[in-house]
């Protein structure tokens, strides 16, 4: 038990609190108890600022969506090539990731019990979907191979993306290559790690 | 409540409903009694099979771990050029998650809080490392790109391979491209997306 603290939140440090109980027990697991205890407030003290914990979770997820869905009205994902967008797309969904990685966990762990859950998979599978029409686009320029399936790419692609949250946390002051972490995601993603011209064997 | 029916399990089924009771609610998540509900048979009976779920959970890592490591003794790992037998193992790699889907996927979601998790953690590390390594030769050949931080590189393509855990469940008959699903994360992790002869801009 933790002594009760003065109520010094704002709706978003508290989600801080909450997403970090979210990743750590699951959101099935955490109970209102569990959210009172990490935050050292009591539970009414919680429910001043919000309903439940489920708009913690829609709060969070919404973070994590609404910085995804953003950049695909940037320019970079609008005007030029699909394969330029795609790459374009791909290099900023990592930067998301890197910048909001707690809330992008939660997101991708995300499981469909409850109403916010399956609407947040709704719109994950919506991005998906942008992406792989990008990917689809590039593939009709002939600029990506068409000898693989669009829905397998998507899942590859965003399966190395996603990766990220299993081990990128952020450091004060950095970590080496860590500016050129999104570009070597799409220089691996899209040209692969044999060497140069030694493609088509 | 289930009716507790005859136990006629041997370590070996017992093993299969573990662990997608473990899959469901998380090792730490799962107690005995979930373990005996799911079983339907009693805690005692469960104990005349194993001492308890940390057997459990290390038969079924261990599995996982077996199959991975055995892929590191195939001729295919072993012979030729670094690039081909990293390629090799990465398809291998592959076809035991397909093969041992739910095995892989608790092996992926250990997190260290028992010895036995910590074990796995720690198998898990050698394995990703022993990758790292014929990754490493196949850039000192001149096979692989140079430009890439090794370590980045075996996080990355693991991170697209082991993502199939999240998607990928075996059918009765298949689904299409099942059989060129190892080729093609092979193609994709050391070729790209992009068309051939597009590299290098």
């Amino acid at each position: 038990m933790t002594t009760a603290k003065r109520d010094t939140y704002t709706p978003e440090t508290l989600l801080t609190v909450a997403v970090r109980v979210f990743n750590e027990r699951g959101y099935d697991g955490t109970s209102m108890e569990h959210l009172s205890r990490a935050a050292g407030i009591s539970k009414s003290s919680i429910y001043h600022h919000v309903a439940g914990k489920e708009e913690l979770l829609r709060r969070a997820v919404s973070r994590a969506l609404d910085g995804l869905f953003a950049i695909l009205d940037e320019p970079g994902a609008v005007r030029g090539r699909a394969v330029e967008r795609v790459e374009y797309v791909t290099r900023r969904t990592v930067d998301v990731l890197m910048a909001e990685v707690p809330y992008v966990t939660l997101l991708l762990r995300v499981r469909g019990n409850t109403k916010t859950e399956r609407w947040a998979l709704e719109r994950r599978r919506e991005f998906d979907q942008r992406v792989a029409e990008l990917l689809k686009a590039a593939v009709a320029d002939g600029d990506l191979r068409a000898d693989v399936d669009i829905r397998l790419a998507t899942r590859l692609l965003f399966g190395m993306v996603n990766s990220l949250v299993e081990w990128y946390r952020p450091q004060p002051d950095g970590f080496p290559g860590e500016e050129q972490l999104a570009d070597t995601v799409v220089q691996l993603a899209f040209e692969g790690m044999r060497a140069n011209g030694d493609r088509g064997r």
